[in-house]
């Protein structure tokens, strides 16, 4: 691969002045310039981007930390990592990927690689000790998630208030009161969206005299069906946060000869997509997930680039209507 | 940040002597290294990775080459892009992910940058124009998929003659010889994999004297759905490569009074997670996709260290019973 000095040796001026024309650090004459632009060209000469990079300390390559473990990401997860993806890209930039784990070990390693210029990060926690890996590096970051306390964090994340809302209002909307919600078990200890959706809706239960009714089981359809009795014995609506949970549920439902949604209202954080793979095809509030890794990723460069002063995005789930839901029988 | 040279002035030696200890490329006396150590440590100086790559023209970053478009990916693939981000990191490199469009374009131009030492192709299509371009380029590559004419390429790719096989074999013991297959219509022009599994499938009913019955629909519910009249009419047993559409069809059969496996088996080719969404849990073919983004990405780092030669992996689906496949009615 040919050099910078093989295209300075041809073009007959030193490597400084073929740095100044690559680069445009410099003016130099048009007699110059041509001679080392056709040299560039006879030689198929490409300019080393590392060293471009080097120079400029800025290495175009920002990082998304995720998870290693054992946490089960949802069915959005996909779009999230692609459109986080695309979004680096579209503004010059590569997005690398770092399974690290959530005590901030790993990633204190990779940063002490001088390889990216800023980290968004997902799957943030209530408490998490990555931010303070991140403060000490000095590396710029964002957030896809947030703290207890996110206040001066650049961060981007779903509106939790607003979505149990949503739920409520709808549900409410056809007469209900007695709504249980289910969340799922994972091993991230205090996981933002768990934690903040059901401190949500027992704050709106309250607001709104409705009598709580949490569940808390594991991500399967076996966990979901195993509640059933308990579901249709005191609710007559479910608003559920665990998709796979959710199938059994209807499961369960089905073989003891309940109808969905005469005898039992459900509304589920999933995808349309996901839902439509119910009978009946589910009313859902969908995660916003694509706007959130697009987001998360321009939040960060314009950190960088200190393009815009970055508000921090709260973005509801979005409600569509299926036919899971329906008037609460008098 | 201080740099090499704030090193050397702290240390009273020359960059150069810097450079032999943080690289061991040349022996220096016990005391100067112990100097440049102490400079490195009171200074808190960092290695700048990217000169270390630069000086050796190895970045250690390869990248996962996926499509932008319309193509929907399969609920395997959130497990397989993580899989290969750890097995990159447990080789020391770093995953970058590259949304690029499918005909290569886009593609030489990242290669252009000099940022990646190699790089593994998602989606790999039966003529890919992407491979023209990682060989003009020089760089090493390893596809996870394969072309028509995988001889001399370093790929990893699932078996699907024997998945289908597998298939067949299961549903033949049971008694079926009515078995249709329905595969995914995709934008992507001679996707591989489907266009292997409906080549096995008919080379294997000619070999076994079944009739092939064959048919291809959109990947969503309805689409499914929609096929019920025709599948229940002319078949025993269905094997789907469609997620979506195995839901419409299960769907369908029990709206039209149909029972799963009684009046139809089904198989399906989708994770167990996802199978066990349904009623009756189905009877999978899972694809080995964790395997294959960790095989994928260990493939092309072997090639690029040259510590083995890389036998093309071929992996079949796992076959998993649920309740969905009978013995055929007499």
């Amino acid at each position: 691969m040919p050099t910078v000095r093989d295209v300075a040796e041809r073009a007959g001026v030193s490597v400084a002045t073929v740095s100044f024309v690559l680069n445009g650090t410099k003016p130099v004459t048009p007699a110059t310039r041509q001679r080392v632009e056709s040299a560039v060209a006879e030689l198929g000469y490409r300019r080393n981007e590392l060293a471009r990079a080097l120079a400029s300390r800025r290495t175009r390559i920002v990082a998304l930390a995720h998870p290693t473990g054992e946490h089960r990401f949802g069915s959005s997860t996909p779009d999230f990592v692609t459109s986080a993806g695309r979004a680096a890209r579209s503004r010059g930039y590569h997005l690398v990927l770092w399974p690290v784990d959530t005590d901030g070990g790993e990633l204190r390693e990779l940063l002490g690689q001088g390889l990216v210029d800023g980290v968004v990060l997902m799957e943030v926690r209530m408490e998490d000790p990555r931010i303070g890996v991140l403060r000490t590096a000095g590396t710029p970051f964002a957030l896809i998630g947030r703290t207890a306390d996110p206040a001066g964090l650049v961060h981007v994340d779903i509106d939790f208030d607003r979505s149990v809302a949503i739920a409520l209002d709808h549900l409410q909307k056809l007469g209900h009161r007695d709504i249980a919600l289910v969340t799922a078990r994972s091993p991230l200890p205090d996981y933002g969206p768990k934690v903040r959706t059901r401190a949500a809706y027992e704050r709106l239960c309250a607001e709104r005299g409705l009598t709580p009714q949490l569940y808390d089981c594991d991500p399967t359809a076996p966990a979901g069906r195993a509640l059933v009795p308990e579901l249709v014995e005191r609710a007559t609506a479910v608003v559920l946060m665990n998709e796979y949970a959710t199938f059994g549920v209807l499961t369960g439902l089905a073989h003891a000869g309940y109808v969905v949604p005469r005898d039992l209202s459900v509304v589920a954080f999933m995808s349309p997509d996901m839902g439509a793979l119910a009978d009946p095809p589910l009313t859902v509030l969908h995660s916003p997930g694509p706007d959130l890794g697009r987001l998360g990723v321009e939040a960060l460069i314009d950190q960088l680039e200190g393009t815009a002063p970055t508000e921090p995005a709260l973005l509801p789930y979005v409600f569509e209507e299926g036919r899971s839901t329906a008037r609460v029988r008098a």
